[in-house]
């Protein structure tokens, strides 16, 4: 019965965590190109002004919806350093293929 | 010109961010309910063999989608951290109901 019960939810729990994977991964992709259009303009990796913004946003969805803005503001940040990681080192190889 | 491409970028992500968002607060729906009955049922905040059954099946989908498998695990291991001091909360607070 037990094992039941938690069953159920967890199959809810899986398919959320699927959803969740191919978002980011779709956000990624995104990112992607956004790296690239850096580099070829010789943008900054980073965009603080943006995320400010971001956060803020992220605080009055969270809020909305009911979940800890703090918590969002974690999963935002470690979203956000692995971007700006991404971007960096597609500048990088980007100033490789110019040299 | 930049900030059209940028810009347009930017409105994608966003949304996306906001999807991310709402996926969050609907899994931490779920673990609620699994808090209040793990607590109910004295069952232990986590478990560890669950979690290693979701970190292969997320490595498995990250895959599947091209996302770095170690990235997805960070972020499953924040979310999972942040459901295990919810349990052990509720845990906390059911005994003192008890009591």
């Amino acid at each position: 019965m037990d094992n039941d019960v938690l069953g159920g939810y967890r199959e809810r729990i899986d398919g959320l965590d699927e959803q969740l994977i191919r978002l980011l991964a779709e956000r990624f992709e995104i990112t992607k190109a956004v790296g690239q259009f850096k580099a070829e303009n010789n943008l900054p990796a980073a965009d603080p002004e943006r995320e400010q913004q971001q956060i803020a946003q992220l605080h009055k969805i969270a809020q909305m919806v009911g979940m800890d803005p703090s918590f969002g503001e974690k999963v935002f940040r470690l979203i956000v350093d692995e971007v700006i990681r991404h971007h960096e080192k597609t500048a990088e190889q980007h100033g490789e293929i110019k040299d």
